[in-house]
């Protein structure tokens, strides 16, 4: 029979849709994808076009042969730091003007680089990247909101083939984000503890839905996943702010957000992905109630008209199962 | 310069992105679908296979010769009125028993029906039997929301081509719902006036993203439209809950519904679409400050690690030029 569980985080139910669930395996694509050229000539992000993109705000040099990590303004930025910070509120039509930032933070000189088969210092190269970006835009007063993603595959919303992020920093607190902030309190209030090392707590003692564990990381399958094989990393370490990550903790991170993306590459071949980082309204980075992490979306199931009108997911997996076949995956080392 | 516009109903952000906005045309499908068969000989829902169907909860005939809509609970239900209201609360990892209804509208003996081009008291129909299926769920206490929805199309979640909707009646009320309900209240507590009531007149009076306007419903482009063609219909009359629609404003609901489809069918050549009827908690349904509404949500673009990380969304179109291109758009008729 169907069962409904609720994500205390966001107070969001998902009904886990027991009567058409599908066992892990039959997630796998049926083929791997086609392969890329290790350059593309008119790629802008290959190594050889660095004169083709926006100036670099930032980069990670390979000790005098060009780069590791290049990043850049994103040439169609949905935030500008020249559009001013009009704003009206007129009735119904409120509006500000796209005061922010949106950075490109390129992964690595190949066109055909995959972050789950790089060496691990090099994913720590990408979040060191994060960290510096988030650091800058985090100093701009006027910046309220920050958020980190990477869009794997076509399925994941890309349209660029060539390895890469992206940074956005806004002007706003998105209403998703203070929502969860809200009920972050709440909890807080009543229980005197951070909801989401409780979480953490709970889930580390359970274990069922533990996929990996580091020192300074575990990575588990969410009581209430939203879609199958739905992922967080959470930092063992309270700490509401992803710019507070220390240079051992990053160093950690890279190792089982690695490990993550080599089990999902390996055991489902190559799934299409997003991961974001979740991390608190600049404003509020000692929050002893919010804690930041990381979540990763494969996007293996597409959203209907259920899921749109009711902010509710149905997830056709079973969480402890996805979780027990991600532990048993043996990635080559 | 991109700008960010506030949705009043949700107070969650879009930002408009200008720099990289495309033209209405720009988002017509290059091909037409490839044409389906009338029936289907393994399609459980054509005609002459009723026996292969769960048995129907209710049907609208064709004067003795079989049937026109016919409804039954899904195979495959997401909820279950079988499986009892136990529920759970172990600390952080709350469940309850899936209770609820998941039922199949079927909207044509024909495989290859496509409402938009349907007659309209087809059309009608459709909508006679959401009525009737809306009614029968919301008579059970143990139901506190229930949400009608379509899905047309691979990129729209369905995995069915024989058109049809679904109805879910769920045991709680989502988190989403929930938060629109209290930014409605407050909305009116400050104003004493429906937030949607409000929307609706004063779209009525820039006249802007107006795309069709009949006796008792609008046809509009919301301001801070989420995706391009984002297409909202409000009834004139205040009223919170699709309950209570009559069969005046049923048919009047079935005349714009047909003609916003034919213009997205026209206009955009058959684009994939959800549409969603949002409608108050069941036990809200005399709500002074919400109203019912359908949304129609064209999938042409996806959603990706922006949208999923912070709950906001990137528009990359201008709602005032997608309304006016859906106005100008002829349908044979």
């Amino acid at each position: 029979m169907p069962e409904l569980r609720q994500n205390k985080t966001t107070r969001e139910w998902v009904i886990i849709a027991t009567e058409r669930a599908k066992r892990p395996e039959e997630f796998k694509s049926k083929e791997q994808k086609k392969p890329l050229p290790e350059i593309k000539p008119d790629c802008v992000f290959c190594a050889g076009n660095e004169d083709k993109t926006p100036p670099e705000s930032f980069r990670i040099g390979l000790n005098g042969k060009g780069w590791k990590v290049r990043v850049m303004p994103n040439k169609f930025a949905a935030l500008n730091p020249d559009a001013g910070n009009l704003s009206s509120d007129t009735g119904i039509f409120r509006k500000m003007a796209g005061y922010g930032y949106h950075e490109v933070i390129v992964e690595s000189q190949k066109h055909n680089a995959i972050t789950a088969l790089l060496p691990e210092n090099d994913v720590a190269d990408i979040l060191r990247a994060y960290k510096n970006r988030y650091t800058f835009m985090a100093q701009d007063k006027e910046i309220k909101g920050i958020i980190i993603f990477k869009n794997h595959g076509a399925a994941a919303g890309t349209s660029l083939e060539h390895p890469h992020s992206q940074v956005v920093a806004m002007p706003v607190v998105p209403h998703q984000v203070r929502s969860r902030m809200d009920i972050a309190i709440t909890n807080y209030d009543d229980h005197h503890e951070c909801l989401y090392c409780r979480i953490l707590k709970d889930e580390l003692k359970e274990g069922t839905r533990i996929i990996a564990e580091t020192g300074h990381f575990a990575c588990f399958t969410p009581f209430a996943a939203l879609t199958p094989f739905h992922t967080w990393i959470f930092p063992k370490r309270h700490s509401a702010s992803f710019g507070q990550i220390t240079e051992t903790e990053l160093e950690d991170l890279a190792k089982i957000l690695r490990l993550s993306l080599r089990k999902f590459y390996f055991g489902l071949i190559d799934p299409d992905f997003n991961y974001v980082i979740r991390s608190a309204p600049t404003d509020s980075c000692d929050a002893s109630y919010f804690h930041w992490y990381l979540s990763i979306i494969p996007r293996l199931t597409k959203s209907a008209g259920f899921e749109l009108g009711s902010g509710m997911f149905i997830n056709v997996s079973l969480p402890e199962e996805n979780a027990e076949f991600l532990r048993e995956v043996k990635t080559p080392d």
